[in-house]
């Protein structure tokens, strides 16, 4: 243990605008299609299901957006999050490497989500919204949104994958302590659900069909709108102020990353840590390498396309250009739940096709490992999610000891894994299993990809 | 939301020393009888179960205790804790008072354990010592051990009451991950486990019996000490920290409480948070009023008898005289573990009996309620634990609203419930009941209570 472990920043330095990557990418990204039309949607097309405010913050090209006061406000409660030196990771590793991570599982909701659903539900509720519906897998966006919503005096209704609805009933008890409703999804309550669960009544849920249900519900109502906890643009860009905190908590300890490692699902987290320091590398300043890390058995990066795809499974959602394996595809029930997601952030997708970011994946006993040796060196259990970016990590202060390099790594450990200690349980006593995705199953969700005009394709 | 929520001190402004209440106590506490000879015990009666340094710790009556600096340098992982002013509760309550917690869920196990775990694991390495034993309930104290055996290279057991082994699994899983070896209790690797297990081989556990276990093979080997998470002089002492920081965070708020508020089982967190402030008042500096709050399931302060009693069910350890519902009382099966214990520690029995605290006990179904308004408000989740002190905090605020007082009210959540959803899921199903104990029972466990010569009595 070195004379320093913890860089902290006091309150009056969480920053006052999010970092919009839009203003210096070297190429615009590709448009939003409308799913009917097949033309770039405009503001108007997406107002159904989002406040102006935020369908404004999808488009800007801005390089600073403000943080509002009331949402700073909010934030003090955990922020600035505490960025570490892994002293001892280091020395159980022997690199010379110099390993740094930013901590979000300090947030209430024990992951950096609440980041992104604290201004969603500020917007909505300045533009009048009294409802926000949203889905969830494992549990972590639905408790975010379920708080912040709480804050601003929203009605938050959450559709929850059945299977997590039934196998983890405490993450609906989170929910509920915040005032939520949570349904299982499919549910009787939309019209997709039900067409659903007339074909099989017993569907187990995906993520794909609970967003259906969401903005199915959110479309209908005048009062109520939809929140997104990944994927969009305006999400990763409140996001970014995980990268910004720590850039200035790198300053305090006087060194810049030459690596800068998340794990990536839909892409928020990802982006939040790396964005910012993608942009200092776009505006002239130093570039690090930037590595996003995924599971094996989601693998929308390494093995996917990157092609125009629906965001959900009903084919309600607009059209994005990004790294996909198909909405029909279904990944192994693997316990990094917030990294179960068909398809990838179009600017992380954007940005892997302009090959300013690299792309691995690791295999979740891999992972498990990486997070125990994590947390017996460091203390903190990460969530499984988080694990990725640990293995990430690793490989890199590994790769640097190799080849005798004192590089800085930066990761992003994205939650603590306090609610998941089953998935360790299952680990320690061998059931866990590392459950390969179906190599036809894949072909086939591919093969399915929407057609759409060739001057987008 | 006010300008200011909370109030954070540099690592640099972590104490250096604990508060030792014992300097300036009017009276001075009974003295610990030995099981056998009924005598007061010295130094080297304990020496089989604790290293030297911490059984001088446990009568010294010097203010100050030095905190070592490695022991400082684990400490900043998550220390100093932040001090929240509870703005929204306020609000919600509509009272006058001016609400503060410290929060103590920041740490890696999620709860104050690791305050006084650490410490001890030092001593214990330092003195040479390579395994330590515990027993666990619920699961706090047996997670913060495993965390703080591992920083320090020490082997860790933990007997984990029976009934929280099978329907836990999960904290189990956190004391593995730091490397711990976690054995349901009554287990076959005692002579006490085996003698309980005879009579009946489905027996739950209790935390009696598992401290008797632990006490019982550390006594035998000379490489192996014990360890407990609360009830100990020494133990108390290093929980003073909270309170510690908690004086200089109110003193950034320009404030001094009025009345401190802490939950009580053992009376480990309680003692943290009061013990600098009734010191303060000792010294003839501000006295605060100062209310412990216990569950109505298990209410020692209130309803128990101030009397020698054991620590344990299997009558190993010395005699204390402290509030005592009688070692072989078992309380009803309620949710907040951490409070299940028959007896109090001698040094708030010892404050109690001088009328230096108040003491007050609330059903467990007034705890969840108090607990499901706070998360609300504030955004955290508390620790079913915690959530006594919650409800005795919004007594005193509702308290100064009927008075019109604009009093200062201090009080320590420490830990989160992330663990304990389950409980809180139970809470709003309606399935939580407040079972209360049975009366002729507790009739019969104080009738049982051990004889000590004259002069103790």
């Amino acid at each position: 243990m070195s004379d320093q472990t913890k860089y902290l920043l006091d309150e009056s330095r969480i920053p006052k605008a999010w970092y919009n990557i839009q203003a210096d990418l070297p190429v615009p990204a590709p448009p939003v299609l409308h799913p009917g039309t097949m033309q770039p949607v405009g503001p108007q097309d997406l107002a159904p299901l989002f406040p102006m405010t935020i369908i404004a913050q999808e488009v800007t090209t801005e390089r600073e957006v403000e943080i509002p006061k009331e949402v700073r406000d909010i934030y003090r409660l955990w922020r600035p999050a505490p960025l570490y030196r892994a002293h001892r990771l280091e020395k159980a590793l022997g690199t010379p490497a110099k390993i740094f991570y930013k901590y979000e599982g300090v947030s209430p909701a024990g992951s950096h989500k609440p980041n992104t659903a604290v201004p969603q539900a500020f917007y909505n509720a300045a533009e009048g919204v009294k409802r926000l519906t949203t889905e969830t897998g494992a549990g972590q966006w639905g408790t975010s949104l379920s708080f912040a919503g709480n804050v601003f005096g929203l009605e938050v209704l959450v559709f929850q994958v059945r299977v997590s609805y039934d196998q983890k009933p405490y993450r609906r008890a989170v929910m509920e302590t915040y005032g939520a409703r949570c349904l299982p999804s499919p549910s009787t309550e939309t019209e997709f659900g039900r067409s659903v669960l007339a074909q099989r009544p017993d569907h187990p849920g995906s993520l794909g069909i609970a967003i259906s249900e969401a903005v199915e519900l959110a479309a209908q109502r005048d009062d109520t709108k939809y929140a997104l906890g990944s994927v969009l643009n305006h999400v990763l860009m409140h996001q970014t102020i995980i990268g910004l905190e720590s850039m200035e908590q790198l300053h305090m300890a006087n060194t810049e990353p030459d690596v800068v490692v998340g794990c990536t699902g839909g892409g928020s987290n990802f982006a939040g840590i790396a964005f910012p320091f993608i942009g200092q590398g776009l505006r002239g300043g130093k570039k690090a390498r930037i590595v996003a890390v995924e599971p094996a058995a989601c693998p929308s990066l390494t093995r996917g396309k990157y092609a125009y795809d629906f965001g959900d499974t009903g084919h309600m959602t607009p059209l994005t250009k990004m790294h996909t394996l198909g909405s029909t595809f279904t990944p192994p029930g693997f316990h990094a739940g917030g990294l179960r997601y068909h398809g990838m952030a179009p600017l992380v997708s954007h940005l892997r096709n302009l090959g300013l970011i690299e792309a691995v994946a690791y295999t979740q006993g891999e992972c498990f490992s990486a997070g125990v040796l994590f947390a017996r060196a460091e203390g903190i259990v990460p969530a499984p999610e988080a694990n990725h970016a640990v293995k990430g990590a690793i490989e890199e202060a590994l790769r640097c000891k190799r080849e005798g390099r004192s590089e800085t790594i930066l990761f992003n450990l994205c939650g603590h894994g306090h609610f998941d200690m089953t998935a360790y349980q299952k680990y320690f006593s061998g059931e866990l299993k590392d459950e390969a995705y179906d190599e036809k199953e894949l072909a086939m969700a591919l093969s399915g990809l929407p057609s759409v005009p060739a001057e987008y394709a």
